[in-house]
């Protein structure tokens, strides 16, 4: 099975690992008529890119993506639309001393487990770089949803610990950790830049709320609307889990507790019930963190792993979009 | 998209509603030459049965599941496996009371605003009964799975609020919750027969242990091995949320605790690792429940909503043959 | 990959085998509210049966089809539609003679290499009875199409080398071997019933031609109209060749002569053009035959194979409604 | 549904207009540990483009494909290959004329029937062009079968009526036609021209053999491999029918004469029997003919239709590449 295709009305594809010629995506699906360019895509790619603020890797990646295909005089045509993304640092780093080792926390060893081989530039394929991929796409998902009146936002409301009090969505850009809460914000911010002075990193929990999805949208049984979106956020390299609605609060209510609305997380027997959708995400602390770290090398002898250069303490900042992305793409493949 | 099926080498089907003549499954990708018969079905159908202890509702529900295809001489032939079980008491009960109202904290309306009509006798092609079909599946699964040396187990960690402490597999089956603490078992059951006499419910969490699964499995990308068992699992009606490994405490953990094996739930970058794989998940309290709840009806006007005859006050222990099949299901689509 | 379904928005799974207990359909994505009983399947299953008429084996095969879901108060609901055929023959023959040879023509050979085993018992899934399943399933999707204006025909014209030449839809139906063309049909049955006395089989040409599709059906590029059509009908166990409007024949045509409307078939550039659909469908004859043929046996030796028993001589009047209603399921997929 | 991506163990995705920035592939599903460069992908590139004989368009297009992920170290990673071609003479032709009109025997007026609009220029998505991506994404294909042993070569047995007498390999990349009989292809090239001096084009019959499949390959049911392999074909623009073994022939044999080896096109029951494949397609002449021709307007008036430039009078030598290809793409998913 290749697994780089996800979705069967909108249907997205990615391609491309962290230091090769190039990245992208190609979004099949897309209706004929819709206003489309290259800006419309920029937006979010600048939301995840490095350097964005203190709190992420100072790596000059300067994404911009190229439309490929499906647009004629300025509109979709109802042909795919491919998105292409040169990376331009990618021979910027000397990586030759991980070639060896199995980093901790990676996907190094289970790749080479499965392809007996694996491209040890930054991760490769598994590099959380892809995710600039799934952004495009998620862009284009997002244009066509908010034309059905329906808004996507994610949010941290937990990092490293500091839980976020109040929920204010125009507060959420102001702040470089995304939070909606901004008190919180400050206190997130310091926590991180605590573990980023220790060499080490922290995670988080991102929520994203989803305001008018009709009533009806998800299908029974295996394809459920939840079930769907679950495997989208853990399709995101860092999400350990995720939870709707009272999530696993709901493990300790009564049915008479939990049955109300607002439990469901808008979301009945797979089925969208007209409420907000509310679902929320575990982020673990970024695995690329300078503490040296005991690991195995290839012949599973014990050796010390050091990971140069500078990384994202956290990446919840970042990955806010991305979830958003991943969501907008499952909505557009149910609408 | 029709909802209905899951996989694509071993591919899963399921029909029937709670209260229809029958309910089933297709299994296609079953592999030729392996000794099946309907006794291999009935364990895992009786260990998820109403009325197998006094922790569930007593209908008296006798699954007996039919082979009808796919076997010749005692042996898969590579043709699909058709089960077929058919409903006993599908007349037994009035359901016409319900026929106008939306049942909180159940599918009614969502499935009412999809197909615009709904079959209302238990909640039709939503019901929990469905799962009786994907046991099935899921014990053919676990036979291929077993004959590589995989095993897949499920029990409840906490029901009620109350935590296992311990872990001993051998005694899972031996208490009606399922749970591998057996002091701790005695208080959630304690605790499962309290909401019962008060008309209510409670709900907990199941954690599924594999062993056995080999370093390569999954696909990176969007069809990781984690996504699809989390897809799995959020497709279970009662699940609200799913984790793996540390999960949601992994968000408060710094890299460095977190990247030592044993945090990673055994897959990393979306592919097995080789650890056992680990995952937990959020079981909400059963909705239907005695007590008289506030909903609206057909036309939006508030109404009581009375749900006759006895439930599971805690679908906790039925549930956990339902998680292990569909977790076979995912894995056999890996192998 | 499994590969016993059919289909994406009506989805289509078929299970059985010709000497098993039983053959059926589950069909998935028939929209909510549509008047359906068994009734509605007993037409089609009826043209399909072996015995209807002197040119086919007088196997009394009884086919009843019991919905087994997807049904409430008369009209379905959105669930999936299960259908059952009981096998009521299973027992009625002794195939022992046949289980060390592969019958020339069949799939024995290829079904023992790809599986390691085969049900030598009238050959087990690949046996034409399968089609009984699909016929179920066709005839949802007629109904569906039929209330969208959409009509769909098939019937002979060439059997044995005897060419129809008048197409006289009325006539169909009055003649066993399913020709427009009345007196053709005469000369055709008169071969048959040669070859048949000879302990031979004859084969034919099928037409089908569809009214009422609006022009914009069918995908570009991989899943064309046209291409879809054509990998159902090479679905269907005897047919060797497919062509759409002049197909081989604009092989031999100039561009001014095959430009105009007439010779597309109703598909351009793989999607519908509003005229009728109209494509051809070659059918072999029957590799059942009472003539004594030469084969090899499982250790590689040559053998001399004897089919017992009555066979049909030519297939073409039962496959026609198998045509139409994998041409039916396919249009349905793309409604 | 999105149409733009086929197969699910070797999946290939591809995009872009004749006239747009560019066309590509996304080849998902290739293993590991492939040598792999774009001179591999040249040589097809270069069979299939325009300008190689005096039987084709002149336009000078110079397809380069750049590979842009899935390669580390001159081999594959397991990771997708995604493969770009510049468009290089986009901008070069008026094609103004043609926006009110819909070309005779072209897409154009189904492409404007489903998605209220189209790429004028030169058939935008539907173009032929599109058949480059998938010569790169068959040329990958063709070498890791041909790993396997397995050698595809398709050649024309018939053009403009005249057909090949004998079949022999060595000669077909010699004619600029691709016939395996020489002195055919002389004939064939005569008529070619002499059609293209009347502004005319004209069509013909390719046959593609396949040698060294294992018997075993094709599911059985509704993906069998014929089946798969007539969507192949017929996924193709100019293809109008497709044939295998005997093909339309054996609806006038009987069944002992068809039965024995060599009849059945090395495909039984839906999988490969160890015999050679052998499958014809029909090719219809090219519609875009420089003859003044009959049409409608946007309107519905009545207009006239003059297509500029030079065109292909016969684009069989150009699809010979593209049908290995795609048979190339369909086994390379059986694997």
């Amino acid at each position: 099975m290749a697994g780089n295709t996800t979705g069967n009305n909108f249907r997205v594809t990615t391609f491309g690992e962290s230091h090769g010629p190039a990245i992208g995506a190609v979004i099949d699906g897309v209706p004929a008529g819709l206003e489309l360019s290259e800006a419309d895509l920029q937006a979010d790619l600048d939301r995840r890119r490095p350097g964005q603020s203190n709190l992420t890797t100072r790596r000059a990646e300067a994404d911009r993506a190229e439309i490929l295909s499906g647009i004629f005089e300025g509109k979709t045509t109802g042909a795919p639309v491919a998105v292409l993304i040169r990376n331009c640092d990618q021979h910027s780093k000397d990586y030759s001393n991980l070639a060896g080792l199995f980093r901790p926390g990676h996907a190094d060893f289970a790749w080479q487990s499965k392809f007996g081989m694996r491209d040890y530039r930054g991760g490769g394929r598994s590099s959380g770089r892809e995710t600039a991929s799934r952004v495009t796409a998620g862009a284009i998902a997002k244009k066509i949803l908010r034309a059905l009146g329906i808004e996507i936002r994610a949010y941290a409301i937990e990092v490293a610990g500091v839980a976020a009090a109040t929920r204010d969505f125009a507060e959420i850009e102001k702040n470089p950790v995304r939070c909606a809460d901004p008190a919180a914000a400050k206190e997130m911010e310091a926590a991180i830049l605590a573990a980023a002075a220790e060499g080490d990193s922290v995670g988080g929990i991102v929520e994203c709320e989803i305001s008018g999805v009709p009533a009806g949208w998800g299908e029974p049984v295996f394809d459920k609307l939840d079930a769907e979106l679950a495997k989208a956020m853990m399709g995101i390299g860092a999400v350990k889990g995720v939870e709707f609605g009272s999530g696993f609060a709901a493990a300790r209510m009564r049915g008479s507790e939990n049955n109300p609305p607002g439990h469901s997380g808008g979301i009945s027997g797979g089925i969208s019930n007209g409420e907000n959708i509310v679902f929320r995400v575990a982020v673990k602390p970024t695995p690329s963190i300078s503490k040296p770290q005991r690991t195995v090398d290839k012949d599973g002898n014990p050796a010390v792993c050091e990971i140069k250069g500078r990384h994202d303490p956290c990446i919840v900042p970042r990955i806010v979009p991305v979830i958003e992305a991943m969501a907008a793409i499952v909505l557009a493949d149910f609408r």
